[in-house]
């Protein structure tokens, strides 16, 4: 499937619904674990959502559109979500989530994007040249990625209340 | 995290809107392909929802209550779900799941489980002996499984597009 920026739409302007659907009102019992050090709990997956809707894919775009002397992308930490996050509710954080988001749609539909920018490049930090059209098909992707991640981190927590089930449940030993 | 009956409640009630905030209104550039032969696309995933609502979790969790001479449980047939998705909307089957599974709620509620319900077995075609908690376990895990195998087919479609930054977006190698 190529890129699209109609398709792409799709997947973003319904993240924020999705997020809700699966974590709004749930008890920290299922919001809190993680699956070890360092990995991220279904509380900081929507933290880091919002972290990534502040630094890293509308700033980066900006980057590009402008093409000015410096290509290179502002640099994204993936642990900043710890304070975005810090003290807020899930209601909370799913509300600032969503409001990000329609403010990035707004700011992506008001650039009327054609072959010609969507091809223009950026620098990234690792892996160097990337196109426009690469960095929303990452965005979407990423959007797609944390959902999956949220529902496995949620998931596991209920590896050894399966039993025997857990041989047909390949989302607990992912 | 040990299972609670209030616990799966909580991830069993959102789950049809969670596929309708991921799925609803989707085009079928997303919603069609799959991951490779019999394998699922989000349409498909979707449907295995609804076939499993109907003749897997409370027919099994009946089976068990009953307690009777034959503890087998009914088998369940992984496509299908092809019967039951055929010729439908998208729009269509998120309704559909959503009423059958606020069916199924009501009648887990209205069994008013304790701990000696919770412990009654079962036998499962290919591992024998599980209890009424580990079903109701695994519906649970069931459900956030398929919300991330849904999120990973349709990531996978963009593979390609996202050039480099396939290697930071492991969903797309699962």
């Amino acid at each position: 499937m190529h890129f699209s920026l109609p398709h792409a739409l799709e997947i973003l302007e319904r993240t924020p619904a999705t997020f809700r659907g699966l974590l709004d009102g749930l008890t920290d019992a299922w919001l809190l674990p993680n699956e070890g050090p360092e990995t991220f709990s279904a509380f900081d997956n929507l933290g880091h959502m919002i972290h990534a809707e502040r630094t890293d894919w509308i700033p980066r775009a900006e980057v590009i559109l402008a093409q000015g002397v410096d290509l290179r992308f502002p640099p994204f930490d993936r642990f900043g979500h710890l304070q975005e996050q810090d003290g807020k509710s899930i209601g909370a954080l799913l509300d600032e989530f969503a409001k990000l988001r329609a403010g990035s749609i707004a700011t992506l539909r008001g650039w009327q994007l054609g072959a010609t920018e969507l091809a223009l490049e950026g620098e990234h930090p690792v892996f160097g040249r990337v196109s426009l059209q690469q960095l929303l098909s990452a965005w979407v992707v990423h959007n797609l990625g944390h959902i999956a991640q949220t529902s496995r981190v949620m998931a596991k927590q209920y590896r050894e209340a399966v039993g025997p089930w857990r041989a047909f449940l390949p989302v607990l030993d992912r």
